[in-house]
């Protein structure tokens, strides 16, 4: 594909707390304009099914000010394979251990403003040990049959982008 | 719920480019910490169903250097509903009238990160008139059957995380 839609006559990085904002200058063949966007880490989300149903987080973000419903999810530390990431983020965040993880493809939450991408995946565990969530994270979490989880994201109350995603992957998959 | 959770201490915004970047320096019952996170505008993403078949757009997205498939998607300006912003950029991006607007509900694209809330929407066009990209915009679409959108889906080329929900939504209204 034409990436050499624009010529990029300049580029300049700005790196503030957590997040590098980038702004490059640039050129079409009649045009010249900036464009901005944000540098965020690729993350993963994984769906935990377990024998008693499909895990859903509860947890208060910050950004949004609530507590909102969620698949476990978190960022890839540098050397981890974007698999050995789920399973690390699914023993911290709920304790349950990963028996077998399928992976479910790759997407964009907002390619308009950011160029993070998510990793998703579908988790089977039986097993589990405690959970070792970091002090800044406030999580708890419902075990909830498929229609239960259906019923969440029908009804708007499940509101998580890369979980819906994942489970739109996972119900595809499933059919 | 308890959105008093942390009592913060201190706020401090800064305006990059299109970008803002707020860290609140917070605290909980044993801990101080640093939260920084991105606001970003709310927008929309709408499925457009027209007697043709679902138009899928094929746009550049210069954040992740690639042509990517999405549904109509864009900010909401200062004075705009939801809806009102959704029949804008459908005509704006495709040159579709929108002759019914169906509401899919909200979803947040990362809320871990930004506090950018998307509403998503379902509408059915009949009649078309020319589109209006702006310069920037490199837009261009494509008239799929419902089976040919899942089957990029699960194909895994259709990565617009909007556009992805925006899909689960229509597939659990639809059942």
């Amino acid at each position: 594909m034409d990436t050499e839609l624009f010529e990029v006559l300049s580029s300049n990085t700005i790196k503030i707390s957590r997040f590098e904002i980038t702004e490059d200058k640039l050129k079409t063949a009649d045009q010249q304009f900036y464009y901005s966007f944000i540098k965020i880490k690729p993350g993963i989300c994984a769906i935990i099914e377990t024998e008693k149903g499909f895990v859903v987080l509860k947890e208060y973000r910050y950004p949004i000010k609530s507590w909102t419903y969620e698949f476990a999810a978190g960022i890839i530390d540098e050397g981890e394979t974007p698999s050995e990431t789920a399973i690390r983020e699914i023993k911290e965040e709920t304790g349950f251990i990963a028996d077998e993880i399928k992976e479910l493809g790759i997407f964009y939450p907002s390619f308009g403003a950011t160029d993070e991408m998510i990793y998703l995946f579908h988790a089977k565990c039986s097993s589990k040990t405690d959970a070792e969530t970091e002090f800044s994270e406030f999580i708890k979490y419902e075990l909830m049959s498929e229609q239960e989880v259906e019923q969440l994201i029908r009804s708007g109350e499940f509101k998580h982008g890369a979980g819906l995603s994942a489970w739109l992957k996972y119900m595809l998959n499933r059919e």
